[in-house]
């Protein structure tokens, strides 16, 4: 790999790594690079922290030139880079690499255009997702792609994982709230896909660019579609016996033709850690609660909210609840979005996974997560987004009991197998990153990845944007593929220090 | 190109297209492989007449293995092939190849899998639009892009040219309702991209698939998206003394955050056309008309009517007309659908351009386009998607005049260019093709094209897969780009007969 390889330069021989230093040293200056290795440190890992490693060097972008320059610097020394936002990731998409660059977006944060009447926004990458909604709220309009992180994470990282959202089962993902982008190729090229106006004519590369979990370049500019605020919003709180009849409540409201903005769905332990953590009242005895939200115009909202309070009660629930207030509303969400902490509460150590199954196939796959839970000593509790089937199970643990790691890992894993074979994907919106590389193969076939490596490999011959991402088997462009092992791609991709 | 080349096979020197007509024939039979000369000239050209080549060989495929087979040959000879749906696209995008095979997939007809249920239906690339609607409505579902050419044209040709139709404002192109499809890579292989859940891990190479007009392979299956039929659809006509007013009605319905399913307008001279053609009954006088469709749950729709009504009025409209029942609406929809024939009616000849502009410019796009044509002795028509800026002027010439043909297609490009310089687009749902390849460069910068050339020999190293569509300039693989050249791909990329 790229870091293993020494230049010549005069008498001394450098690394790569070092001569792009020297370089960017030159042209940033010490106040955009970092060499200090203590300061390093503070970017070795992002949301998944089981992954660290520290990065060769960090670059401070303040523009779209300083990206430019930085890739066009990695590009001649062929040094790998990895562009990261806010560092709120789950899959270990922005892990740096030790023989690499680190450009954190972070500081690019301008909110370019608001263009209220043809509801697009231009920002830079850098910018937090609620920072725009913010901005935008006045005018009537927000951005509608919600992660749980949204008060922190950037544009930039949504559009690098394709991000989702409670309220997604509506609204979409990132992809479908983006109409352009600019992108610095790997090769330094800047690059100009889509704009404002829908369907622009030749390939569809802002499609591919999106949730590419940066191997296909960086983003230096994002134009977005704005949502108008709806008129009004409804949420429930329904009570059920058990996963089976909450199950079955969500099928019965979407096979009536409503699209609630968000449907999710807690399992009692789900429950019981989130009562113990923020004290939500969710409803005494709840095998599960279902948290419905309807939005839109008044009128139809209405209509919906009498339908879906009727398929409730006919699918067995034994409480609804209708929020009375912005207050009761939050308290609602609280419980809901606070779940994935509150397991801290009753477990010692968890691993969130994220997975997709068909919605059809929810009670049997929920069946088959308690029994692979069961098999491997592990409690599981379901928090999920029931509306279109994204999983997310934490399996709980004990780190401190021998081997209890492994069996945990191993019932996370299992888990994904569950969902490909029960028809469904490996991840609903955290993307692949160096933490699910491994399991491609066990969705894709040989044909299916090549044909997306064909791709990285026009974008980035080098391999130097994001390696040892998204692909399980780093594969020198040109070469005639053979199979895909499923080795760990930090050992294959040369990573550096993996804790 | 490939048919300058010829192969040796014992004593005998063949071009590569009758290697290929050899094997295919042997593989396929003389039933599905057509040779003759007569009946290969049905095939010359598709719904753009202007460019014809009859094809050197048409495969009548009647399943995937077909497909795959074909391709194969074709790769091992490196024989350009062209697939071809219904024949109806308006941008030449499935003009044959003179030494190449045409894949005529419209016998794989098939509707595979109808999964209410998950919403979804999976269907062979040859049915045609309206078959999978009229197979779905007794469920209760469509699909929702409605070309003009529905009746006829197929799902695979949606596909390949990212459709869209009067009602794409509010439900989206074609791209928004394929969740996955099977492609046959230019090399043979054949790829799953997508499937029924959304947001699939790895690239969305589904996007760039579609509208990818048939360069990067041939669709063999294609899993989409089913729409829900709205309860209640309202249409109103609505005639206005100019364009700007009904300009200004559009904006204000939007701006109102009102999505009428469609807004269609069409211009004083489209008026006239169209009253001449089938009586539709416009208001007298009317220097432009909206076509008004509004649909959804019943209480919605009435209040948004109310709206649209009220907005109507205040942007200046003299009259408003709500269709009372069904055979009402389809006499305010057959003015509208029958324009474009209509106008053969007060013209010998005219050519219909596609071009999109944002929705805020219309009015000096309209007056620009109005002086244009003007200046170049032309009337012009305007008919178009007024929701979403997707313009559809007619350019009316007479044919026989001397260097009236000539005039005429100056005027429609200069149409283009006023597009473009309005910060709009080439064209909104026609696609390129082997008409719009030229105009590319006024678009897209060489690093925007090099991007896409980049993953076109990803998946077609060898320029086979419908050679001369889209680019401007045929590059050979691995060569490091020049500048791209303005100059007419057919010239370019070796085609034959070019009438």
């Amino acid at each position: 790999m790229a870091g293993h390889r020494t230049a010549t330069l005069g008498r001394e021989e450098r690394t790569p790594l070092a001569a792009a230093r020297e370089e960017l040293l030159a042209r940033l200056g010490t106040e955009q690079v970092i060499v200090d290795r203590q300061r390093l440190r503070t970017y070795e890992c992002d949301g998944l922290a089981a992954y660290r490693v520290v990065p060769g060097l960090v670059v401070l972008a303040q523009d779209a030139r300083d990206v430019e320059t930085t890739v066009r610097v990695c590009a001649a020394h062929r040094v790998p880079f990895v562009a990261r936002g806010s560092g709120t990731g789950l899959s270990g998409g922005a892990l740096p690499h030790a023989e690499g660059v680190l450009v954190v977006m972070s500081q690019m944060r301008a909110l370019r255009e608001i263009d209220v009447e043809n509801e697009r926004a231009v920002v830079e990458p850098g910018v937090v997702n609620l920072q725009l909604t913010h901005a935008t709220t006045p005018d009537g309009y927000y951005f509608a792609p919600d992660p749980s992180s949204q008060q922190v994470c950037s544009i930039g990282g949504n559009v690098a994982e394709n991000s989702g959202g409670a309220h997604c089962l509506k609204y979409g993902f990132t992809t479908n709230h983006v109409t352009g982008v600019d992108l610095v190729t790997p090769g330094g090229d800047v690059v100009e896909l889509g704009g404002k106006a829908p369907d622009a004519p030749g390939y569809d590369l802002l499609g591919a660019v999106v949730g590419s979990e940066g191997t296909l370049g960086v983003v230096t500019r994002v134009t977005v579609r704005l949502t108008r605020l709806p008129q009004d919003v409804r949420t429930v709180l329904a009570g059920f016996p058990d996963v089976d009849a909450a199950g079955a409540a969500t099928s019965a409201i979407i096979g009536a033709g409503i699209i609630p903005a968000a449907i999710e769905m807690m399992d009692a332990l789900a429950i019981e850690a989130a009562e113990e953590a923020v004290h939500c009242g969710y409803p005494d005895g709840a095998g599960a609660v279902l948290v419905i939200e309807l939005d839109g115009p008044s009128a139809d909202v209405e209509q919906e909210l009498a339908d879906v309070l009727r398929l409730c009660d006919e699918s067995g629930a034994f409480e609804t609840r209708l929020a009375a207030d912005d207050l009761e509303r939050a308290l609602i969400w609280k419980g809901r979005k606070s779940a994935f902490a509150a397991v801290g509460r009753i477990s010692p150590d968890y691993i969130v996974q994220d997975g997709v199954i068909p919605r059809t196939a929810l009670s049997r796959v929920l069946r088959q997560i308690a029994e692979l839970g069961e098999a491997g000593g592990c409690r599981v509790a379901n928090v999920f987004h029931a509306g279109d089937g994204n999983l997310h199970p934490l399996v709980l643990f004990d780190g401190s009991v021998e081997g209890a790691t492994e069996r945990a890992e191993e019932v996370a894993g299992g888990i994904l197998d569950l969902c490909i074979s029960n028809g469904g994907s490996i991840t609903g919106e955290h993307g692949v990153g160096a933490d699910k590389a491994r399991y491609m193969p066990r969705m894709f076939s040989d044909d299916d990845l090549d044909a997306m490596q064909a791709v990285r490999c026009a974008f980035d011959p080098d391999n130097i944007s994001n390696p040892g991402k998204i692909f399980p088997t780093p594969r020198l462009c040109g070469e005639r593929p053979g199979r895909h092992q499923g080795a760990h791609p930090l050992q294959e991709a040369g990573l550096g220090e993996v804790f």
